[in-house]
């Protein structure tokens, strides 16, 4: 399967199997083409502590350490690769692959990344961005060291380190001085650069509620041990966009040694404003944006990279003095679909730019060519986030469609699959076409995710029987197919056709789990659809990660999909699909709990 | 079923029957206790250009227009009603109940909520809050008289009327000079006052995008019309907080009798800046902001009125120079997990305030105690917007309790049912505990929607029975009873269980429909869960309105929910509840299509 794939370390594999959008999607040209401010101004050389042309702006995204961080958003390191590999595509200046001390899984992550992605290019469009690669750590050596490890053979490496610097955290969770939280900064700012880092980042947790006066100060020692950027986190997202524009425009204004350093923003979205304020920390004079695809994260999430990057773009000329990113809007659709579908975290039908309805004005039999002007309700055109509408290429797949048809649109859609994938792929193709007039590419990309895109194969699914109905008992028998290729059938009954299928496999697996959420939806209109499932379970006995700003041990949940003309198959896919993914972590290594554990552990 | 009784026009029905949290919820002192702000700051006397107290903004809730305008979003005339009610409750100063042009349905929606919310109080927690009910109306006579019709019988009715004054929309959609547009808005604004409507409304559309001295001049002339509100509406959700906070800052500054009115904000949310320009516009003078619930509308939706409403609450004091609202945040969950059932758009995990993650820092064992102080990730606390956990009345209803138990249960959850509607829904309840050990406020609430929440019935479900799975052919055979109690049987064969049924469906109901989404949840965690289905349909026939702000004709769309242990019988009655929807509206009036066509008709 795919995963093994991913996960070889060979870099020939790379440039040309299981990457999504390594070939142009739809118009050769498209990729190449930058979008409009990015062709005019192009990305300056890239130096830690300075940029080059005053009216840049870098994107960083924590898509995969903060966003990951979400209940139920566990990726697997070959997920995390492919939206490494789709966020360089983007041209994010810096990606935040994860925070290395968590687990082990985290770091072994991280140091994909970096030695895959961070190695560009991989673009495959000629493109030559290489994006720095960055791993978090708290404040303290084994933290710093677990985060070297992790980035350390990108071309481009940064650590980015913080401890928490307003009065109630550092009462209430450090237990610490200021004095003794500026002493641990200084000296772990100077640990990351002895180890050879030359890119550190640092944030003063909960900066939105620090004592300015203070800010200064932290911020200009960290600046001297070596720091060359310096994020401020509004991790409550407390502020409003004035209020924050303010932050950033005093500590630029009062910090000594700021102007050799590049402020960076990062507000939660609490209040609904983390866009807004991000843009107006760059209007401030922050050079660097920290945000999500999709706005993911923990409570409220993130500042929403396509909100922040498109506010640029449409208003960077007028009324931000010129700012722009090196971002390529034209990939935000497929980044953002990608990461819906990895994290399990969808995005409603009103999200700004990426939702469902965020460019469909209305339905109904009159709208074609009735909008006298395109502008009067529109300003953002929808091809300039690469929004194109299913089959508007003209190709319609359908029963007679041969394997050569099937490949030139997949690699069309963007996939460069051959060999057992592709058969694979093909066999699922041709069960959908005979009952399937017209095979859309939403369905191509439903089975593409179903059947490529999956965490390692311990059980797969191979028969399933359903009856139910108002009038029975609903029963269901379910033969699974193990590693060593042996067919476990078992039946059971339940509430519903999904609850007995459902505890038919728990018969056959035998691992404790919980159900936390199961949603389900079609992915192209009409009754003949095929239907993606998600899940979300979390397992009963003890598999542990630690979270970032508390310091604390965390049983993480784990997300599966798949897909299916039959609702019941699909949801009987999603399911094992989760249990794959979870029963393939492992358990974390001593000593990340012991890291955890540390005095200055939980800054 | 309920909704005949839901659209009975006799009063006494309404303050008892159906009312959803009519009771207090849980706790008895809850819905008498308004939030801390509100409490310290009681309501000012509604007049209607004038705020006694400088410091109190209006929240005017346009959900049940700009909202119901969504694809997807129709609503029946007694959900609307339930919405109002609900809004009521939640101390919304101003509620547009629709826009009556638009077609038959929705003045009467208007006319029904005029009558029965706008006259008030029907809380039944003692409050006296009465709204405002208004009606939109595009400036020419027909769309303002059926506004006037609409609203006439509130005991504060408001008419709002707008015309575009951007560039753009003057050329290319108006097709109207600049003297014109400022003729064609004073004269309307007088009509409505000659028609006798004390409080009016005015907006000039795409304001943001508008000449301000041209906007200076308009609303000046329309002040001397007798215009007593006037909003700023950024249309295309183009502006930034600190660009539409100077815009609004300008206007009261520069507007010759700006100070006899009120200054109101409508803010689009393209760029993601829809609730931080909302806050910057009070911030700048505007007394009377406009947002829905969840930030529902068309596009990316509008400001969203639980972000602006708790901005306000939390940094009213320190940030906004003391501004606070009449609004009873208590009720924000129940407003918002209403207004996302009865509409169909679903909000994201991690929408801010009322997302499933907004206060969920991480799953995992270790997590009670061990936040030092809460207020170290929380700023908002969980109870202050009426979010409650399931079940922690510690109440739990099974398979051995009766009528009694869970009609004291569902009081408890603020639904007051008696007689049939209380049958029925035991009826159900008796069918879950069945096969459920527990069964939680969640599953209730999904059966009370299921069961009395639902259009008039057209069709009813009888049975259903399926086969299915990947070893055979989908059958599903489904019988349904007619409005004349008549059962009628159809089977099919289809690519999974639903398409069978659907198709046995449509061969006995025979309207040609068109299914748009298709998705659903469960309530519940654990495998044994009530899942909830919803489905959105459009008829193949045509059924239109009239669209607001394009005046164009639309083919509205249905959506229908459905619940049920088992997914297939959950699916199917989802669809036929859309059905029901849909076969339950009647055609326009012909006066309404010939009001879009007037010369103005696209104002």
């Amino acid at each position: 399967m795919a995963t093994s794939l991913l996960l070889n370390p060979n870099p020939k594999f790379f440039p040309t199997n299981h990457n999504r959008l390594f070939v142009p999607r739809r118009n050769p040209s498209i990729s190449t083409v930058r979008c409009s401010l990015g062709s005019r101004n192009p990305r300056p050389e890239y130096i830690p502590n300075r940029i080059p042309d005053p009216n840049y702006v870098r994107i960083f995204d924590t898509t995969l350490r903060d966003g990951e961080q979400s209940p139920g958003a566990t990726m697997t390191s070959s997920e995390k690769l492919v939206i490494a590999r789709q966020l360089s595509r983007l041209g994010v200046d810096i990606i935040e692959a994860g925070f290395p001390a968590s687990s082990q899984d985290d770091l072994e992550a991280v140091r994909l990344i970096a030695r895959e992605v961070g190695n560009g290019p991989a673009n495959g469009d000629g493109s030559v961005h290489v994006p720095v690669i960055c791993g978090l750590a708290r404040c303290n050596e084994r933290d710093i060291e677990a985060a070297w490890e992790g980035v350390r053979c990108a071309r481009l490496p940064r650590i980015h380190t913080f401890i928490a610097t307003s009065e109630i955290h550092m009462q209430y969770k450090l237990r610490k001085s200021r004095e003794e939280v500026v002493r641990i900064a200084r000296e772990n700012v100077a640990f990351a650069r002895r180890l050879g880092c030359v890119d550190i980042e640092f944030s003063p947790e909960d900066a939105g509620r620090s004592d300015p006066e203070f800010l200064y100060l932290i911020l200009e020692e960290v600046i001297k041990a070596g720091a060359t950027t310096v994020n401020i986190p509004d991790t409550v997202g407390y502020t409003l966009p004035k209020e924050f524009g303010k932050l950033i425009a005093d500590i630029k204004a009062n910090t000594r040694g700021i102007d050799n350093v590049i402020i960076s923003t990062h507000c939660q979205n609490d209040l609904g404003n983390a866009s807004a304020n991000t843009v107006a920390g760059a209007d401030a004079g922050a050079r660097q944006l920290e945000v999500t695809v999709n706005g993911i994260g923990e409570r409220a999430g993130n500042a929403s990279l396509e909100e922040v990057v498109l506010a640029i773009e449409t208003r960077g000329k007028d009324i931000l003095g010129g700012l722009y990113t090196g971002i390529n809007t034209k990939h935000i659709m497929m980044s953002s679909k990608m990461v819906a579908e990895y994290t399990g975290l969808h995005v409603q039908p009103h999200k700004a730019i990426v939702g469902a309805n965020a460019f469909a004005h209305e339905s109904g039999i009159h709208q074609d060519g009735m909008l006298k002007h395109k502008g009067t309700y529109e300003i953002i055109s929808p091809e300039d986030i690469g929004l194109t509408r299913s089959n508007e290429s003209g190709i319609v797949l359908g029963k007679l469609s041969g394997r050569h048809a099937l490949r030139s649109q997949l690699l069309e859609l963007g996939y460069d699959i051959n060999g057992k994938d592709l058969d694979d792929v093909f066999r699922r193709f041709k069960e959908v076409a005979e009952k399937k007039k017209r095979v859309s590419d939403d369905d191509l990309e439903a089975l593409i995710t179903d059947q490529i895109f999956q965490p390692q194969v311990i059980w797969s699914l191979g028969d399933l029987q359903v009856t139910c109905g108002t009038l029975g008992l609903s029963t269901a028998t379910v033969k699974l197919i193990g590693t060593d290729g042996g067919e476990h059938v078992e039946c059971s009954v339940g509430t519903g056709p999904v609850d007995a299928a459902y505890k038919a496999i728990d018969r056959i697996v035998k691992v404790p789990v919980t159900l936390l959420e199961y949603s389900m939806s079609a992915v192209t209109e009409g009754i003949d659809a095929i239907s993606t499932t998600r899940v979300v379970i979390r397992g009963d006995d003890v598999l542990e990660s630690t979270h970032a700003q508390t310091g604390r041990n965390v049983n993480r949940t784990y997300s599966g999909t798949g897909a299916g003309m039959d609702i019941v198959v699909s949801s009987v896919r999603a399911y094992v699909s989760a249990l794959n993914k979870m029963l393939g972590f492992r358990r974390n290594v001593p000593t990340e709990k012991t890291a955890a554990e540390t005095s200055q552990g939980s800054a």
